[in-house]
């Protein structure tokens, strides 16, 4: 059994941890930590858990007990991971990073995007960004797993095929993004009330939003190169599900996109490249470890449009950091993942 | 392997059936019917299905096939598993039923409620009413299960207690009940109408609902006599879920409420009672095959008020039909429905 | 024209008052007032207004100012209401509470249930409870009005003609009742978060709400003598709307129940008592200051089963303000109240 | 007073009609009509406008009857206005259509995309596209009005400034676009279902829409030549709201967009330009015959990115129906649409 660390499990990240962890059949979560909820039980603060984890309370985080565990999930606000990463690397624990912390590969872009500076640029180095379809072979030696975020996961999966194929103008790409409220986590915010975020529908960060440089950093490996990328994320009423909608100018209207995205996806257990003409629904993959896409060109057009959608908390956060978890020690990589989701 | 068949796939209860076997170890779907759907696959119509039954589609049901499994689930309107279950039952298959068709013993009160004649009233005497908290051993030996609606099992299982203990005026008994719209079924019907159902709250078939004599049935079995009982349903504008709040008039107020729903429900798996101050939510056990039940005495008077909730789709229908196949085949009868409930 | 004053105008019983306020050809507000917003436009705050109040922007309290209006409303937390109605009066300006502060007769049971002591007990005298339908009279002569709480308005509606005729056992009333999430207010709660109370149902506060003394003390001046309430109040998954479902023992089952509410209602321009055998929804009254009403007995039984709907935001509170003014500045009570409600 | 008639009421359109006509002063609904609903009353079928048209029943559609109102609304599934039209503007009557009937100019186009031949095509000469903002002046003089569909509306009104000017580059325009259901209107289809339309999101028709022609003839009149368009919509669970959010590349990144729009706007009663950096939301319009605008350029690119949003069923249809009415008979042109959106 594999020994696991959560650290911040009381926010939507780290109790959907909890439920996928619950049953997988060889790691067990032998300490989380909260600091406002020491002592709590967990099945306390989230009653769907009891009867699954009946013994276990959140704790004061502790660097030791922590150490002491084979890996350490991060399931916090960004800059936490920044702080305890290190010493844990060195006790010898991997570390599964949900939050943004080591998602960019510069620092002083980081910093720019999160207002501090970078707490930890020595890790950089050994941080391996947890996207399974582009790094499988870097995740099977890592130490230190910076897990994608949502909106960059749908988003890059879409875009894929087409830069790495070179086949569309990467100069002008868009991903119009809708997100469940559940993306702005548990915080007592007055934006993400029933009664605010309900029967309502609106872009955000039409600006500059900090997944763009995320997805940005992606996307130039695919394409080998700069690429530009307007990305207008919305918040849409309900609780989880991101629908990425992309639209890419094709070089060359010839190419057969459906086999493109179909071979490229070919031997991925967590992409379904769905029959040409098919629009996902994000309730598909609502609780599942999925991204389901389907590719589209309007009217014969030389645009290109691909509808990619994942459960902003599974293949957008916990699920993608098991994934992660069951590459990195060995496992087949879909223990713990292999349920269907569920509609309605 | 279990071979199981299921006549009427195409629905809710069809399709969260194909997603709690999908992780059974010891169930395979080898067959599943639809007049109307015939030759579609399943997870064309149902993608999140996608990956987990590639090769399932739909048939015309064939009493030879279905009798070929050793079990099959009637995921059906009412009427229909009248029609087949004989000659099934014939064959030596087993059947569980999740329609209406066997839970009322009377079936000249079934036909009132129904409007059309009892079609099977020669298998009533086999059909055991498949609520494992009260018939599990006739259950085992059973070969015609009806599946308990999702308001009798919510509301049953709130009410038990009090009843068999005898602590509670019978005759008075309340069930204020509130459903999510997936009660309603995936018939395209204007009053399960997003624009309808939605933003709105509601209460209907005040003047007698269908599952009112099945509620009166079990629970004048509890009070070992007749029972007098209110039963208000209301719909909710969510997708799953069932919340019973239940009121009874106390005989004697030195009772032990809490101790006696711990003790009554001490070796269930599928039944939590609470903490005592608790308030069970449906988001508890939405995917999950739980009941979730808390009891109080507000001010300390003499009415008793139970909070039951219950996943509809699960322990209200499908989950507690594994359950039954679980007891019926004499597996663990947690088999495939061990999973936690999906929060948030 | 009538110069308004509006305290604490940043919660939903602000803006709802603005908005009804917008279209009401007699009332003018001159002054809003919000400490933390204090220099924001209204408009900007909540753009809905946007084209209605372009001038107006919040201002710190001030009692000169206030004191310059014709009549102030309070749409603020307990226990402000307590603090400033005394100088306003003083300076004859009318005071309409939305807050609980002048609701209850008894400072003593206002301090037990408001967990501080009562800020104003002298005015109490003066104080008139808001409910048009009990009190018009004294509306018409007050200086300060208590609007009733949301589910008090639902509620004490749907039980009057009972209790006022003597038809039914006062001792043992049952409130079970649901509310939308606005009913919490716009402040940053994690229980109020769309992902929280979303695709959810659950009771709470069955121990003790603090409407239940409210809506006990308007019982029992109905009755004409003590009364027992048992009052269950549970979260739904809707912005706006209460659904009272309340349960009365009849003394005699031979009243015509229709009749009773059609007579008690008859010149009352904002209860509807529906048809026979009706089923009042919430969204029939969303946006408008109605109360729809229904009466049951279910089986034909000594059980009245009362449906009562409001607006929790208009009827239940800013709707009810806004005919508490009409009545006491001697206006057609129906002044800017005479929209429809919004369906779908 | 003008007097109405509307053929096809029982939709969500005709009950919005009915809601906004109930506070018009100089309109009056003389007639409905449905032939499946003939007998009803109005109320009973929409309990909201009780006590608002206690008077009104559904009767069978009868052009004598019709032809004595002054103008009648088509509130309809496509074709029905082509045949009783022409009958109507003979005897007289003005007609303001709200389904697609005449919305296309050229005949063959509309067979192509409605699937069956064009029933009025001589009446195309005399029908005005009843898009105020636009043909304002020819709607004064018209006697056959085409209301614009809803996701035109907010589509058009998005790009206008923008295509009119010639700042943009006309042949690659993208419109992502997000409607809530009550689009699909209240047929009982399973896709609009609460429990499919719920907690899910969704692109649909991708490979062409009907309104894609609708609104490309627009864009080709505002442009002054040709125009490229792809349009994806979305479905969202909402009831009410579009949500448009355009995509133009500027031929020139000098323009000042935010003084391009204010200016545009600068007198339209109806069109409300946000500050610049804005992100309007459905729910700031949700009743109200108002499209906000916000016109944004990321990360200061040549991408011109606009956010618009309506209310399908007012600015969308019935509002804009009734702006109409305004304008055909001289009236003032907010008349019965003054009121503020319903917020929360």
């Amino acid at each position: 059994m594999i020994k696991v660390g959560i650290v911040g499990g009381t926010g939507y990240t780290g109790v959907e941890l909890l439920r996928l962890l619950a049953q997988h059949p060889q790691a067990e979560v032998a300490v989380i930590t909260s600091r406002s909820e020491a002592g709590t039980a967990v099945a306390d603060m989230y009653p769907n858990l009891r009867g699954h984890y009946d013994e276990l309370r959140f704790t004061v985080p502790d660097s030791q007990t922590l150490g002491a565990c084979d890996v350490v999930f991060f399931a916090t606000p960004h800059g936490v991971a920044h702080a305890l990463a290190g010493e844990l690397l060195a006790a010898g624990t991997k570390v599964i990073d949900l939050s943004a912390d080591f998602r960019l590969q510069d620092p002083v872009e980081w910093a720019k995007w999160y207002g501090q500076p970078h707490g930890a640029p020595e890790l950089l180095a050994d941080a391996v960004y947890g996207l399974p379809e582009v790094n499988r072979e870097k995740i099977r030696q890592a130490r230190l797993i910076a897990v994608p975020g949502c909106y960059p996961t749908a988003t890059q999966l879409g875009f894929l095929p087409l830069l790495e194929a070179g086949v569309v103008d990467a100069k002008r790409l868009i991903a119009d993004c809708k997100s469940g409220v559940s993306g702005a986590g548990r915080g007592a915010a007055v934006g993400s009330l029933f009664s605010e975020a309900g029967e309502n529908m609106k872009a955000y960060a039409v600006k500059g939003h900090r997944h763009l440089p995320e997805i940005s950093q992606g996307l130039r490996l695919a394409a080998g190169g700069d690429i530009g990328l307007t990305f207008v994320p919305h918040l849409t009423p309900m609780i989880r599900g991101i629908h990425s909608t992309l639209y890419a100018t094709l070089l060359d209207t010839s190419v057969d996109l459906q086999a493109l995205y179909e071979k490229r996806y070919a031997d991925e257990p967590f992409v379904d490249v769905m029959p040409a003409g098919s629009h996902p629904e994000t309730r598909s993959v609502r609780g599942a470890n999925v991204c389901r896409i389907a590719v589209h060109r309007p009217q014969g057009g030389d645009l290109a449009v691909v509808l990619s959608v994942i459960d902003n908390l599974v293949k957008g956060a916990s699920g993608q950091a098991v994934q992660n978890l069951n590459i990195l020690f060995g496992l087949d990589e879909r223990l713990g993942l292999s349920h269907a989701g569920m509609l309605p």
